[in-house]
C-alpha cells in the first residue's frame, strides 16, 4: 500500500521503499509502489513480449506469484500497435494483466532485431523484422509509445553499445544517450508511468561512473543497469554489476536489465540490485532446458524415458506435482503444445521462487550464507 | 456410484444406467459407471491422442468439467510406447487424467494416418508416419496393447471400410469385422477394462443392421457406431444414424465414433447416442476457428482487429471471461503458443456446454424443443 504521508512523487507515479539493507553484502529488501500494486524486491519480471507471457496465461502468472511483468514496446508497435492497444484502455486491460507492468523503450530490440538500423541524433531508424516495414524510434517517439501503452514504469530510450565496440564509440554513444534522456524527460506527462533512466558504460568502470553522474543527475523514480549480459564472461559481468550498482541512488530502486541465469541473479542481488528481467526462464522452457534444485535438466534426453519421478522432486509448481520426468520428456518429444507451458510455468515457478527465497533470507538475516550455499549447489550452475 | 445391487458386470467393467427415455425423440439420459468415476451422458469425450489433450492440461479439464477423455492407441503404441506407458502404472498415471477414459483399438488411425498399409485376415500391417518403422496390429495385439494402457473402455479392433468401397468389399469387411470381434473377446482379460463392439456398415441400413446382429450377438458393456462422419454429407449422416442408432441394445450404451459438430451431436442425440468423441474442437481452436453462440468465428479475420468485446458474451470459460476479441486475434495473429491453450479452452468449453444442456433438457423433459431451437440457430451452423 502506499504510505501518503511519506510520498515525494505524485500518486500516480512508483515510490521505492527500501525496507532493509544486509549486513554483509549490499543486497536490499524493499518494496516497490505502482499504480497497479505494491511489488516485493528483489523481483524477478517474466518478459511478456508481445502482451503475453509466451505459453502461458495471466491466471498462470498469479498462481505462480509473479507480482511485476514486462512487455516489450517493439514487437507492440509492430503487433498490434500502440495505438490499438491504447484503444483498447492499455496493455494491462489488453493484456488482462492487473498488475504493476514495466516496458523497455524499445531500444534494445532495434539493435538485436530490426534489420537496416540506421542512428542518428535523431533515434534510430529500422525496418521491421515482420514485414520490412519502415520505422523511426525517438526519445520522445519511445516516451509516447510507451505512454499509451500505459505501464506503470517505462524505460528512457537509449542505445547499448555493441560490446566490442572502440572507446570513442563508447564515448560517443553515452553522450548520445545522455542527450536522448533529457529529451525522454521533456517528452515524458508524468501522468501514468514512471520514466527509469538507464546507465550503460559496459565493463568499463570509469565509463559506467561517468554515465551514472549524467544519469542520476536528472531526479528520476529509478535507475537501470544496461549493457550486461550481451556476451561477456560471467564473472565479468558479475564484478562489473558490483562496482556500477552501488553507483546508482540509495533511496531508489535499481533495475539491471535482461539478466538472468540463477545465479547472476543471487550474485546480483547481493550486489545491490533490486530488479530482475530476463527471456531465459521462459525461452529455455520452450527449448525443453529445465531449471531444478538438483541443476538443469534437459528433458529430451533418453535417460528420462522411463523415470517416473519428478522433474524436480523439490518443486510445488504444477508441473512438478502432477507430472513424471517421463511424460514430460514424452510432451516434449512429441512436440506436443502443453510441454512448452508445463515447461514454463516450471521455469518461472523456480526463478521466482529463487528471489521469494532471496527476500526470505534478506528478511532473517541470513542473506549471505544462503546465497554462498546456493551459489556453491548444483541449482547454480 | 456404482449401485452393488444393480451390477450385471464384474464391478471392475463398466455398467450403463439409463436413467430417462425422451417422449419425443430417441434421445436418452444416462450414466455410465467406471472404475475411475461416473460419466453423466449424453456425454461428449475430447480427445487426447497421445498421452495428452492437445495444448491443455488435466486441471484445465476438470475445471472445464469434462468427466471423460479418449486416448488414441495408435499414436501411443508408436510413441511414448504401449510398454513404457504400462511401466509407469497406465495411461491414467502417466497423463495424471484420474477420471474415466476410453481408447480406441488403433485401427481407424493405422487406415489413415500410417503408411505401406496391408490388411489381411490376421490384422493390419503398417509403417509408422513417425519413423516408417514396421508395425503388425491384430485384434489380440490391439486388446493387448489397450488393457496395457488400462482405459476403462476399450474398443474392438475393425475396419473401417473406405466410404467409396462396393458391396462386395463391404460385405467381406463387415464379416472379417465381425471375427476380428470373437478374437478381441478372446483376448481380452476383463480385468480393468471394458470392451466395446463396433458396428460398421456405411450408409446402408441392410448392411448396418446385419452386422449389428452380429456384433450385439456378443454380449459386451457397450456398443459403437463407426463409420460415419468420414467424408458423407451430414444430413446422410444423420439419417444413417437415426436408423443405425435403435439397432443397438437399449440397455447398453451407444458410442458414435469420431463425431462430430455441434449439429451433429444434438441431432445424433436425438437418434440416441449416449456417448461422442471428435478432435474438431480441439483441432480448430488449434487453427483459429471458434464456435460461439452465434455462430462460428474465424478469428484472425481483421473485423475482430479492434474489437473490444468477449469472444462470445454468452460463455462463461477462462478465454471469454478474461480477454476481448482484439487480444485472442492479437494472439492467434502473433502465433503466440498461448493462444492454441486459450482457444482451445472456449471450443472445449463450448461442446462441454453443449451436452450440459442437452442433459439439463432431458431431465427437464424440454429436449425435443430445444434440439430444435438450437439447430434453428446460429451455433448450429
Amino acid at each position: 500500500m502506499i504510505d501518503l504521508g511519506d510520498l515525494r512523487v505524485p500518486p500516480s507515479l512508483v515510490r521505492f521503499e527500501l525496507l532493509k539493507e544486509d549486513a554483509r553484502t549490499r543486497a536490499r529488501r524493499g518494496r516497490l509502489h505502482t499504480p497497479h500494486g505494491t511489488v516485493e524486491t528483489p523481483v524477478f519480471m517474466p518478459v511478456g513480449t508481445a502482451g503475453a507471457v509466451k505459453a502461458i496465461a495471466p491466471d498462470d502468472l498469479t498462481r505462480l506469484g509473479a507480482s511485476m511483468i514486462l512487455g516489450n514496446t517493439y514487437h507492440l508497435m509492430l503487433r498490434p500497435g500502440a495505438d490499438l492497444v491504447g484503444e483498447l484502455g492499455g496493455l494491462h486491460r489488453f493484456s488482462a494483466w492487473n498488475g504493476p507492468m514495466l516496458t523497455d523503450s524499445g531500444g534494445f530490440q532495434v539493435f538485436s532485431l530490426a534489420q537496416k538500423r540506421k542512428i542518428s541524433e535523431e533515434g534510430a531508424a529500422f525496418q521491421s523484422h515482420l514485414d520490412g516495414s519502415a520505422h523511426l524510434l525517438t526519445p520522445e517517439r519511445a516516451v509516447e509509445l510507451q505512454e499509451t501503452l500505459g505501464a506503470d514504469v517505462i524505460m528512457a530510450f537509449d542505445e547499448c553499445p555493441p560490446a566490442l565496440a572502440d572507446r570513442a564509440y563508447f564515448e560517443a554513444s553515452l553522450a548520445r544517450t545522455t542527450r536522448w534522456l533529457h529529451r525522454c524527460v521533456a517528452a515524458w506527462s508524468r501522468s501514468r508511468s514512471s520514466l527509469f533512466g538507464i546507465v550503460q558504460g559496459g565493463l568499463s568502470l570509469e565509463l559506467r561512473r561517468r554515465h551514472a553522474e549524467e544519469v542520476c543527475a536528472v531526479d528520476l523514480p529509478g535507475y537501470a543497469l544496461g549493457g550486461y549480459s550481451v556476451g561477456e564472461e560471467p564473472a565479468a559481468m558479475h564484478a562489473g554489476v558490483a562496482e556500477a550498482a552501488p553507483l546508482l541512488p540509495r533511496d531508489k530502486p535499481r533495475y539491471l536489465m535482461g539478466v538472468g541465469t540463477p545465479l547472476d541473479l543471487v550474485t546480483c542481488i547481493a550486489a545491490g540490485v533490486d530488479m530482475f528481467d530476463c527471456v531465459l526462464p521462459t525461452r529455455t522452457a520452450r527449448n525443453g532446458l529445465l531449471y531444478t534444485s538438483g541443476g538443469r535438466v534437459v528433458i529430451k534426453n533418453a535417460q528420462y524415458a522411463r523415470d517416473a519421478g519428478p522433474l524436480d522432486p523439490a518443486c510445488a509448481c504444477y508441473t512438478c506435482r502432477t507430472f513424471s520426468r517421463a511424460y514430460l520428456r514424452h510432451l516434449f518429444v512429441a512436440k506436443e503444445i502443453s510441454a512448452m507451458r508445463l515447461n514454463t510455468l516450471h521455469n518461472l515457478h523456480f526463478f521466482l521462487d529463487l528471489m521469494a527465497k532471496a527476500r526470505a533470507a534478506l528478511e532473517a538475516g541470513t542473506f549471505a550464507d544462503w546465497a554462498a550455499a546456493f551459489t556453491a549447489g548444483p541449482a547454480a550452475r
